[in-house]
């Protein structure tokens, strides 16, 4: 199943900055063949479910290892059946009615 | 890695109730093995990273299935190196501090 | 307008502990007079949308003054105009499914 | 206080669609004068707290008065006392960190 993902990682325990974390989480996912797009509160993937998860997992050992010894992570996970659609697709839509 | 996850699934295209959604997410979990305990605005999910993940995907599946075209579902996952933690030692821990 | 909502708290910047936190935002929601009920994974409120969102305001507030530098915090907010529902309302409408 | 915030409005008891509402909450946010971003799951905010929740729960108005009985929405808000930081900011200290 294809699942369209907001992923926003949070570090406990550690510095205010969450740039270096967030860095290693994309190199993660790029790893992974993921498609990615970062934006302000998170990054937005697109994929096949099992693939999405298991680079979130890895993930989330990347942050520990980097010295992290808690992480609060917030997903939020779209699948439909009704149709395809991507990351893109979804805001072309919006794009659509906004310009009616 | 053990996670403590909550998890709330929004059922989209179907009518407004989603009680029935979430007792089949349930099941799911149930049947998983997981220890999980039901509140207001979700689930809470205590377990092996990738059993928690593999049940949250077969619960988007039965969501499907039972007839919802889209579902939203809003995660929040925590792991830490530096101690065990429960959903239990959670709620105590803020316990204790209320009552200093 | 009435809001069933979960509100979760992370200081950033700080220490892995977020009990003390967690405790002194409910002091901030006893004090607005809210019901709430806490669980492993955040504080579920119940109340009219602008007194439960000023009190999540001056949460904020509060983790800041007691040191954290920085706070990241995740809310899922309900509404509905079809009819009333309490927290207890949405557990027991689970319930009832459950028991079927 | 400044306020940063992804916001994703899941109208429910409607169609499958949520492009409409998520246009119409633009329309709100814009109206309040807040500077805004739209991303393929959700829309992030920058803003004063107050200025950026009165727009929300307005928000969650018109989605009822277009015709959604329930509207569920998540909300990850981040403030910090340490820095000024915009949305900008956010992005532009992860590339940074990426082109090391």
């Amino acid at each position: 199943m294809k699942a369209l993902v907001n992923l926003q990682v949070v570090p406990m325990g550690t510095g205010v900055s969450v740039s270096k974390y967030v860095a290693a989480c994309e190199q993660v996912l790029a790893e992974a063949g993921l498609h990615y797009v970062l934006h302000a509160n998170g990054t937005n993937i697109e994929g096949e479910w099992d693939t999405v998860f298991a680079a979130v997992h890895r993930c989330h050992e990347v942050v520990h290892e980097m010295g992290a010894p808690r992480v609060q992570t917030f997903i939020s996970v779209g699948t439909r059946v009704d149709k395809e659609q991507s990351l893109q697709d979804k805001i072309d839509s919006v794009s659509r009615v906004r310009n009616d």
